[in-house]
């Protein structure tokens, strides 16, 4: 859209699982712009404190908006997701789910707090008050094959649940069908790294996505890149293969792009690398490797 | 000392283990201030580029300057260490030791870099440059028996290489015996969150400390804080491990100090705390719990 003026998604059109065969709801340029108006991963089923996160249909949560078509994108492409803006709902919700979270035996029992949005601040309580930092759990392009619910982040991306990606990061996915077939969703106004009971303060929202297909980079699975940092990222059955798997990454990333020896790249990553939990929930927990761009001169 | 004036440990004065029966090399009062001269963690071993770190003797390795004896300090207390400034040397090292690290098995080499300090960078090459962020790996105090070497972390402190141990941070520590018997060693100039390859910027340091003897606050292992944020920390077999003692620790905190029902407290733990990798590669791996405290009206 060379005029500047932004397509629309709406939250009608939204798919639970990410598919190949999903029929794309918008054809898009690459370096287009994308309204996608996000439903809440709850889908909109808890909307005051007596709605309880029990008996849900766990073939329709966490919807993502989409998918979008984007024109030029091929199998072995990158997909660049810059994100712009995200306009957050005025309340959003956190609970409990029996059975989920990171200390699910300690926690049986299933729990509601309606948080509204106020002046940038989650209301969690009269006495406590989060500034809110909203970013979408869900980011996702299609796998090569099968049918795949978007609640496990997988190399397809998915519920990567990381706070990493927010206004002005750049999302690298890797495309693995002809158009990407990119969707979005899982909003939330603010979450910890670990979002350690499994869910944060699920919000329905607005997010404005620029997408790009870019042909020379190749990656096997999300990146993520600001002006500030460069970061890997990956999931495992622990956080610690996660976290292999995201270092190992990085250290290829600044052999790479940098031109770093090996042993250099690794004691690199451990005087200047964070390696940082994004959530810890999501079956596969996941890891994201931070590297300050600055300390390249 | 009322005067302002600060005591001084040499560091010709340092125990490579922590034990009840180690000679304490000062008293001081509770309140009173010291300044520790510390070794860095290879023993000042590695000096050249030529020095590998190969044929260590790991009866010396660590070391920590102390013990100090705190007087009024008994089991059950807390003794809070408050870093007041670390000024680091000209120079220090990272290092690749075969057979440690977080992915030992694919660095069987061992490695050296020496890496100067200028004007508040570490010189990891002519093209990386590190701000520097100084901090003590190893802050201890001696368990209630038997003799423990300061490599790895546990209730005690020990080598718990969190880069939150900074100036500005009151690390609070158990007292497992009359006068603490603290120690301070393994000064890094600058590390990532994780120090995969096993080593930082390893450097020899002063640290100033505030030593005071707590009689209310009663902890099992170490926590943090700063004006900011108050931390819990944990160790364990696997990260994971760790991160669920740290976010149990926090969550009682904050049903024990601001008044939370427990899943309040572990709902806004996955709003709020940032479950942080300190370190992967002590043996047991370490994980910091980060609340912000501005979140409190």
């Amino acid at each position: 859209m060379d005029d500047g003026k932004a397509h629309r998604v709406s939250m009608k059109d939204v798919v639970f699982k990410a598919d190949c065969n999903n029929p794309p709801v918008l054809r898009v340029q690459s370096g287009e712009t994308v309204v996608f108006e996000c439903r809440d991963a709850f889908n909109q089923t808890i909307q005051k404190s007596t709605d309880l996160p029990i008996n849900f249909d766990m073939e329709r949560i966490n919807p993502a908006t989409g998918p979008v078509f984007v024109e030029g994108a091929e199998p072995g492409d990158t997909l660049e997701v810059h994100i712009l803006a995200i306009d957050i709902a005025k309340q959003g919700s956190c609970c409990i789910l029996p059975g989920f979270g990171y200390l699910a035996s300690e926690f049986p029992e299933p729990w509601t707090r309606i948080i509204p949005i106020e002046d940038g601040k989650a209301i969690f309580s009269e006495e406590v008050k989060i500034p809110i930092n909203p970013f979408p759990g869900t980011l996702i392009v299609a796998p090569a094959e099968g049918s795949h619910g978007t609640l496990i982040p997988k190399e397809y991306g998915g519920n990567m649940d990381s706070r990493a990606c927010t206004v002005g990061t750049i999302v690298y996915l890797p495309v693995f069908v002809k158009g990407a077939l990119f969707g979005v969703g899982d909003v939330h106004a603010a979450q910890g790294d670990g979002e350690v009971c499994g869910t944060a303060i699920e919000i329905d929202a607005e997010v404005t996505i620029k997408l790009v297909v870019n042909k020379t980079k190749k990656i096997q699975r999300p990146q993520y890149e600001t002006n500030e940092y460069f970061m890997t990222t990956a999931w495992g059955e622990t956080t610690d293969d996660a976290a292999k798997i995201a270092l190992r990454d990085m250290i290829d990333w600044l052999i790479t792009n940098k031109g770093l020896t090996r042993e250099e790249a690794y004691a690199l990553c451990s005087c200047a690398v964070d390696m940082r939990i994004s959530q810890l929930v999501d079956i596969t927990p996941g890891v994201r490797a931070v590297l300050p761009k600055s300390i390249f001169t």
